[in-house]
């Protein structure tokens, strides 16, 4: 069994704020998993990325496994040291990324075969490599290897790929074996369909995991299908484990999964949209590039202490923005990150509190009707 | 007259140590100025270059006449402010990049008409407006207007663009005028023809200065003929006084030319080169895109203190390079400076100590001998 420990400090609802004790560190959740897709998370420096309160970062299987190689790393050390974070790091299988990045994909029973989209070379990976690979980096918690079946399907082929979605999370639990310190989450499947999602749910609990993440979401079917989905599927997982929705999200995404029970989210987005000009507030997001900052002396947001908001004002980022200086992305990533980081902390203490729902609610109304300037 | 204070502290030969002490701050001397083009040296938080040792930045006022434009900054309360960096500022006349950026340039003696690289639209610049520009900017150390000669020219034209130069730097010294806290440099022409540097140098020197850059040099004329230039004018340069060498250089130039009585500099060299996947090491110059680096476990230069030597290894630095990350730009400018500042404190020593002469020997059979995979 692995050493991790799973603490609920705090309910309110179906809402929890709890500690995930691992032994490189504790994840206080709910809890933000800055994305360091290639060792790195962009335009920070990993001092920095502890330093907006990221407790995790999570690393991307696809890209380490194609450069510079999950059998480099280890024998460089490790991804931890590698990349110079020493907290806990969770790796995603690679699957989805195969899926959305590869090329001349193959799928079989066995696995999938596809192409670098970096250099063309030919690479496969089945449940066994993808566990492998995460061994091989020593990822604080280590993902199944599931297959993402694109939306919209028909509930047919969400039932097919589930199917083979589930033969997998067995292999993936079986390769993954018995490890001290690390963990394995499974995935939950079964696109839109509530009875789906509920049968992949105790399909997995009744393997075993240590936590669960829920698959194939935000993908297109809009925030009222995926809280529906999440209320079809978090009470069928054992509530004294982590559950993890993948690639989740945007600020008011965040707040609503968690109101209904997630635990951990990922998402590129507040370091993707940092190098995009864009900063997010509580008065919902920015964008640096309009022209209306370009002579506004005001700091982005003062009540935030990152270094962007304390030493900088609206003028400069508009101006280092406009200019493409690579400082525009280093604070602006810097500050989103604070901001995703503050917004978890907020949502915990409100849980503590027991006003989670009303600080839901008071954050969407400020968030949505803040400065209008550009969508969400 | 100028607050600014030139204390040598030491001589060794034509070298010297000192300090240049400036309301905003003192600048040890030789010293090397980081570039900060637009508003930021690039890839680096300003709190960054400090720690490495940089006691001055240069930024550059063609760059940011254009954008954001020098009102707007006076209106934002000025450069130091605008870019969060307190300590002092120098800023070039904006000259030289006119010559080599803008396009449709049509020069008189009033001063040059030119098209902005950014958007066409059109721009004057005088002696009168360049010093203007600075002192919105509200730069330490402004810089005459002078007009660089394309390399090579011939010597009656180099003597014909010498001659509006002259009559440039004694229009920039009048629209200087009196400033309590600010310093204006004169620069010396005359290409690669002694007899023209020492009629520039004098003719400045009866202007009055509070420093002396020398301008024109490193556009090709070889480190030889740069040196010999520096030992045709140095000497006719009021010895009491900073002398610049404008854009040098290459980590030797600066050690010849420092020999040769040279107390500041600047280039790109760093910063450009860390973004293009290059190292400074006392060793000599690496590039990180090389193979050989892609499974070292070494750090770039065990005895450097920056935080790319202290918690990477050169396969981690060769990962991020080849991956294209913003960390490699982050990581090898943070280095490159530091070895920039490490190189000019280690030669302010060995003049303290006498020893300067044998210092930059060493320095060069070391730099030169070095790890022979690209030239410098």
């Amino acid at each position: 069994m692995s050493s991790q420990r799973f603490e609920i400090l705090a309910t309110d609802g179906a809402a929890r704020a709890g500690c995930l004790h691992m032994a490189r560190g504790t994840v206080r959740t709910p809890a933000f998993m800055p994305v360091g897709t290639a060792g790195s998370v962009k335009a920070m420096l990993p001092e920095s990325v502890a330093e907006t309160g990221a407790d995790i970062v999570l690393g991307n299987t696809y890209h380490l496994m194609l450069r510079p190689g999950a059998e480099r790393i280890a024998r460089l050390g490790g991804l931890h040291k590698f990349m110079n974070w020493p907290r806990p790091i969770l790796t995603d299988s690679g699957g989805f990324q195969v899926m959305s990045l590869a090329s001349l994909r193959k799928l079989t029973e066995e696995g999938v075969r596809f192409r670098s989209h970096i250099d063309g070379a030919e690479y496969f990976l089945s449940p066994e490599r993808a566990m492998e690979i995460q061994r091989l980096l020593g990822s604080d918690i280590q993902m199944a290897l599931d297959e993402c079946a694109p939306f919209p399907s028909t509930e047919a082929v969400i039932e097919k790929s589930l199917a083979l979605s589930m033969r997998w999370a067995k292999r993936s639990k079986a390769a993954f074996g018995e490890q001290e310190h690390q963990s394995c989450f499974g995935i939950v499947q079964g696109g839109v369909y509530p009875h789906l999602r509920r049968r992949s749910a105790e399909e997995l609990t009744g393997i075993g995991f240590d936590g669960y993440a829920v698959g194939g979401l935000a993908v297109g079917e809009g925030q009222a299908a995926m809280f529906e989905v999440l209320e079809a599927t978090l009470p069928h997982l054992p509530s004294d484990r982590p559950r993890y929705l993948m690639g989740v999200g945007k600020p008011d995404d965040i707040v609503g999964a968690a109101l209904r029970g997630v635990d951990m989210f990922d998402c590129v987005l507040p370091t993707r949209s940092g190098r995009n000009g864009q900063a997010f507030t509580w008065k919902g997001p920015l964008n640096l590039r309009n022209a209306r900052h370009a002579e506004d002396a005001a700091p982005l947001d003062a009540d935030c202490s990152c270094p962007a908001c304390k030493s900088y004002s609206r003028a400069y980022l508009h101006h280092v923005v406009k200019s493409g200086e690579i400082i525009a992305s280093m604070l602006l990533t810097w500050h989103n990150l604070t901001f995703f980081q503050d917004l978890m902390r907020a949502f915990r203490e409100a849980v503590t509190q027991k006003m989670a729902a009303s600080f839901a609610q008071s954050f969407l109304a400020g968030y949505r009707a803040g400065e209008p300037e550009e969508g969400g």
